[in-house]
């Protein structure tokens, strides 16, 4: 459905990402990555659940040899990074997958039953879209599209 | 402190193999996987918590491009693939590295405060220890080594 079967990211959703973030390099014998504040939502057309939302997220990346670790902090606005967090405690919040055709893909996995949840920016500048795969999978799935 | 920054799986914890092996197939374009029952864990040295587990679980495993879907449905017996089910319900269990020196991991981890939580099998036939990597990265990370 997606079109693509490669990893991209790995995403764990955390409290304190400048504690995180040491703690990953450390463990993976990786320079400490820096931390990155999201644009606030509205700048970037972000949805959760169908409503628009200003949501922002502290982020930072640890290369591994054949993916990636996402490390995402929220900063408040309603979020799945918030939700998850707020439910689940830290841990996974979905697997990544570069696209294209996100438009296409979101038609796609809704007549399959997977509605979109939460999406920002566009495919252009770079667009993320996490589909509510949870029911199905058990799993967040996030597609990418256009970031470089 | 691993040794290896390849992610060689990702574990998926579910309730019903059958229904998630199909789904993940389908959404993924790949061949529904064969299901496997673990030997009983008394059988292949496997603990818990320090203490002698007969856990067994049904395994399936789905190549993607650069990594592999483990799901895994637990079949009864202390493990942490019940424990994670009972208190988080479906969704990612760990990711996993391959190793050599499981027998040396084990001491250092446990030296940088990481405890060794389930372990079964040895190195020369296949040997998987997960260690309780929840406190420092808010996830679990499984060792494997032997394994053909």
């Amino acid at each position: 459905m997606l079109g693509s079967r490669r990893v991209c990211q790995i995403a764990v959703v955390v409290r304190d990402i400048e504690k995180s973030a040491k703690a990953y390099a450390e463990f993976f014998g990786l320079p400490v990555p820096p931390i990155i504040t999201t644009e606030p939502g509205l700048k970037v057309n972000q949805t959760y659940r169908g409503q628009p939302s200003d949501a922002q997220c502290k982020l930072a990346f640890l290369k591994l040899d054949n993916t990636e670790i996402e490390l995402t902090q929220p900063l408040g606005g309603p979020s799945s990074w918030q939700d998850i967090l707020d439910k689940q405690g830290e841990g996974i919040h979905h697997i990544a997958f570069q696209i294209t055709d996100t438009a296409g893909k979101v038609r796609t996995l809704a007549t399959n039953g997977i509605p979109l949840l939460h999406q920002g920016g566009d495919p252009k500048t770079g667009q993320f879209s996490y589909f509510d795969t949870r029911q199905k999978l058990g799993i967040l799935v996030e597609t990418l599209e256009g970031y470089k």
